[in-house]
């Protein structure tokens, strides 16, 4: 085998240098160097927003894809479609960069308070019976006629056959005589494993965390079981985005060396500390909570666990592992009580995790007779479909639109966020999230403007800026069409908060790919929109997102109103069924099982079909009689 | 509650000095101070061996048995038997002090070349069907199609639903698609956890380490589980031995600060160093390795994994475990393949541990119609009676006489050890294991040597030395009458090689109580002795122990001599047999379970039959026929 050439690549103006292969592209370079460059669309040459410009040094390319002529000559490349060929210096435009501090500081007010409250349609459905029991054991005292060992004298009186960890058994003969052999003994039922022995006396209760393990954000419920109840909620942004933006960068990361590492650690930080907050908050100690289940696209269920998530991203994308894992807290460094455990919730396939399981058993699709639709708007944007006796799935990769990503002013749903937009008359009014000045335009915002600049006649059906249609239109230093929403004067940031051609495009794109994918599975099963009795939309954005705007720009199906259900995270309710409910948790195990995943890539028809969705709403208007009424 | 006042005992000569409570004795102050001080007995007050001189300082003392009137006035006492009131200095005698460095150093040669290969009656009953699996699975690659998780892969390909543990997880993409989806899978097949997966073409084989623990000697056996054969053997004295001698000091060690930790340490090195030589003899990697079967006295198996063993030798004397545990190699701290397991065999209760079920197993007693007894002679000298329906147990304390331990010139059975003695109108002859010089008296020796002199009249049926019996009778330097069976000049060690009068008492004590033992379990069951078909006898030294001479000094019932049947160490066997037969795993369950075991302190009996068992044979010598007919 030859040895691969390595260069030196140097970026300005952060003067980072890192050495790579020659196989690797400036984008992965740029994450090697921790680098936060942009790249929607995950490294395909199709979203240009990881454009550089190389300063020396010489280079082969395999895409110039929405470059100008004239970028191509000064130097530009895309960098994820760009190889070195000798050492490099790269400069790295500003509007490249992902810029995260502020919201990494910024916290998560509103999420924390609003969405986190939520109720599931499946809540009421499955009786509270927790998979983590706590039963309280008074053992006779032994004598010589008696004198069973400690662990069998527990089996026999419980009456059953436990897995008690070595941990345990360190301290069991101590405990049960200071308890005077009054015990309560906490497992995890479905496997007979001890989680916690101690004396009656000490009255700990039965606590559980789930958690949301989300790409961009980490939401944790803690949960009294004996009761069901949520004791607490914290969220937190993953601190994994200070390192790499989304799902595809982690994973790159992840290969080189150190990388996986490097992840664990700080989403291990992120729950870690969501855990010192609850306990601070509610008095209660790391020590009482004896499990957290864990939900979360599958990426992040391997990073978290330090499992190699390579080959998620690599034909044909198969995960290590997608059913229930059982680890002690501490081999995986979570702190709750030492002899906890740690489990996952079992997922789908590469794109489609345990958080779309988990809103799948959240909406109760699987145990309708009716047809449902489950889509949710995150960067894979998952769309299922079906009911109690069948389930289609497939990921879009929509790209980070509707969470407030990739786009020039995109921001997600936090205060200052502009989430509703209406434009009348080239006068635009608009509100933002706890009422603070406009800091960007977060998922929700973005979808609103869109259908009010389709509307009003300021962008044509091909998302192109009518010229002369609004005073708010104009060039900017990149020689691009864009649309004021907010002059620097008037917005929290400093900056003008805009929408750029390409900021339109990559929304076509992304209302496109949820489109089509909701299209191609029911295609899939020879049915029409007309016989999905429902559809559920989940997703942090999900709950202020106008339907009607939704319609209008193509996002959804122009179907009854009353057909969909905003359900919100439907992740962590997922989770707190999973937690109290041991019939959830089998449920969740049959969903798993039972939802058969399609690769939209193995699928033609979602290619063929791709551009003809690149419009608003749609080539065939036909398709949605409402917005031809509309736009009459 | 009072405090307890301290006291510094400094122990002459050695200078060594250490603080305790009021409430502690000598002998555990000395065993807190690292001071082998010899307690045959286990510090009831009965062996006489810790016999230590107060030079300063005010105690109390509770016993002076066996102390003469004289030793008494110049503040000889039992270090076991002895608390201080102030601050203490104390001598120890010369021959109070256990001595084993040249144990150490000694090896275990013989036990390694001779005991280590045989059979046991049960090896052929139980199908080879280990439970240790290996699994070569071909894996489908996967495609677009059919993208299964790797786990979920396999699961499908073996048809199992396996544990695996995340080390294994966080190799597994890798290996899966280096070896392109050819692997062998090992699995420990009760518990469906998996111990390794590796490229097929590694060729790993299917090994795991049966291991006896023994108080004294530790024994390894490498098989090759594919075709059930022992590959290696090695066997090394227990390095505990040179922090404490036997149990009971072991535990009282283990209650110190830190000692239960010291005491696995050395465990845990002993059984390394094995390993080492086991791979290094062998050419296999201890990654090869995927099980080690644990079998030894409940103790150990307590000390080994750092569960506190406090209990064992409390009233009413409950153990911590006894059913089968399986703990994580790594966890543990024994260095096979760090995703390997540690398993303990089960045993029964506290002084009847999994030794003796695996002893059981390997004689096959527990599947016979006929009723056998089953008797290990080790320090607790445990002993079972039954057949395939009722198995009765007890363990008769009869301290380590039988393995050379608690006496003058007693040694273990190493080369240079005594075995065989006859003795001919006071002429002694005698050969010594491997021919060595002799430099001591092993268990076999000393039965032998007791035969011999009662028999030539030089002992009389109390134990006691008639005077002018022989030339040989002299009077120590401590005042005690002791018969010298090689002298200084012709020994290896040096010294002259003796035993006393205390020592023959001695052995009367053990012999007594291994006899009573038999007794009980047969009154309670209301069977005579000839109503028992097979005597089976186990331990280290059973293979070389003359039958007829046991009969003569009444350790053994006097029947048909061909009922009695040397096993030899039959904890290993056992162990062997539990590794390579699932259905002798099993049965080890069942016989944990079924066997009753007898509590003698809790059995009037016992204590009441002890001062007629204290002669030689027996006072009752119509118990003995054939002795009767021998002494005339
Ligand atoms: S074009 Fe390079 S990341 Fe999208
Ligand atoms: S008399 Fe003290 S240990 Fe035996």
């Amino acid at each position: 085998m030859e040895k691969l050439k390595k260069f030196q690549i140097k970026f300005l103006p952060l003067e980072k240098v890192v050495e790579v292969s020659e196989n690797i592209d400036i984008l992965k370079a740029a994450i090697k160097a921790r680098i936060n460059l942009r790249n929607s669309c995950g490294g395909k040459g199709l979203c240009g927003k990881c454009k550089v410009r190389v300063i020396s040094g010489k280079y082969k390319t395999r895409s110039t894809f929405n470059l100008k002529p004239q970028e191509i000559k000064q130097g530009y490349v895309l960098a994820c479609q760009t190889y070195p060929l000798t050492d490099l210096v790269v400069e790295v435009l500003p509007q490249s960069l992902e810029v995260r501090p502020q919201i990494a500081r910024a916290g998560l007010g509103v999420i924390g308070e609003d969405l986190l409250k939520e109720e599931s349609p499946a809540e009421r459905i499955y009786p509270l019976k927790p998979i983590i029991g706590v039963e309280h054991l008074r053992l006779k005292e032994p004598d010589l006629e008696n004198n069973l060992p400690d662990v069998e004298r527990i089996q026999l009186a419980s009456g059953r056959e436990f897995i008690i960890p070595l941990k345990i058994l360190e301290r069991l003969p101590y405990v049960l005589r200071e308890s005077k052999w009054d015990v309560n003994l906490t497992w995890y039922i479905p496997r007979n494993y001890v989680l916690d022995i101690s004396p009656a006396s000490s009255k700990n209760g039965n606590f559980a965390l789930a958690c949301d393990l989300g790409t961009t954000t980490v939401v944790l419920h803690l949960l009294d079981l004996s009761g069901g109840k949520v004791i607490n909620t914290k969220a937190e942004y993953n601190r994994q985005i200070m390192v790499a933006e989304d799902v595809i960068s982690r994973i790159i990361l992840a290969e080189e060396e150190g990388g996986l590492q490097e992840l664990k650690v700080l989403a291990l930080e992120t729950i870690n500390e969501l855990i010192v907050k609850i306990c601070e908050d509610t008095d209660i100690s790391f020590r009482e909570i004896t499990a957290i289940l864990i939900a979360g696209n599958t990426t992040m269920l391997h990073l978290v666990l330090g499992i190699p998530p390579d080959f998620i991203r690599r034909y044909p994308y198969t995960p290590v592992f997608k059913s229930e894992l059982l680890v002690p807290a501490q081999e995986v460094g979570i702190n709750i009580n030492p002899q906890g455990l740690v489990l996952t919730m079992p997922g789908i396939r590469s794109f489609v995790g345990s958080d779309i399981v988990a809103g799948i058993l959240a909406s109760g699709m699987d145990r309708a007779d009716e047809v449902s639709l489950f889509v949710d708007l995150g960067t894979n944007g998952e769309v299922v479909l079906g009911n109690r006796e069948w389930m289609i799935s497939c990921s879009t990769s929509a790209g980070p639109c509707f969470e407030g990503g990739g786009l020039t002013s995109g921001v997600r749903a936090m205060a200052g966020a502009i989430q509703k937009i209406t434009i009348v008359e080239d006068k635009l009014n608009f509100t933002t999230i706890s009422g603070e000045k406009p800091i960007g335009i977060c998922g929700t915002g973005i979808v609103e403007l869109i259908a009010e600049l389709f509307v009003n006649r300021v962008i044509d059906k091909s998302g192109n800026f009518i010229p002369g249609s609004s005073q708010r239109i104009r060039e900017n230093e990149y020689g691009e069409l864009e649309f004021v929403v907010v002059d620097k004067n008037e917005s929290g940031s400093g900056s003008d908060i805009v929408i750029t051609q390409s900021d339109v495009k990559n929304l076509i794109y992304s209302k496109a790919a949820i489109y089509l994918g909701i299209e191609v599975l029911l295609q899939k099963m020879g049915l029409d929109v007309q016989d999905v009795r429902n559809i559920y939309i989940a997703g942090g954005l999900g709950t202020y997102l106008d339907i009607e705007k939704s319609i209008i720009i193509g996002l959804f199906p122009d179907v009854d109103r009353g057909r969909f259900k905003f359900l919100g995270n439907t992740s962590i309710q997922g989770a707190r069924l999973y937690l109290c409910s041991q019939s959830a948790r089998q449920r969740a195990g049959e969903i798993s099982d039972m939802v058969t995943n399609l690769e939209l890539s193995n699928v033609p028809e979602f290619l063929n079909n791709y551009s003809s969705a690149l419009f608003l709403p749609h080539t065939d208007i036909d398709k949605f009689p409402s917005v031809k009424e509309k736009l009459k």
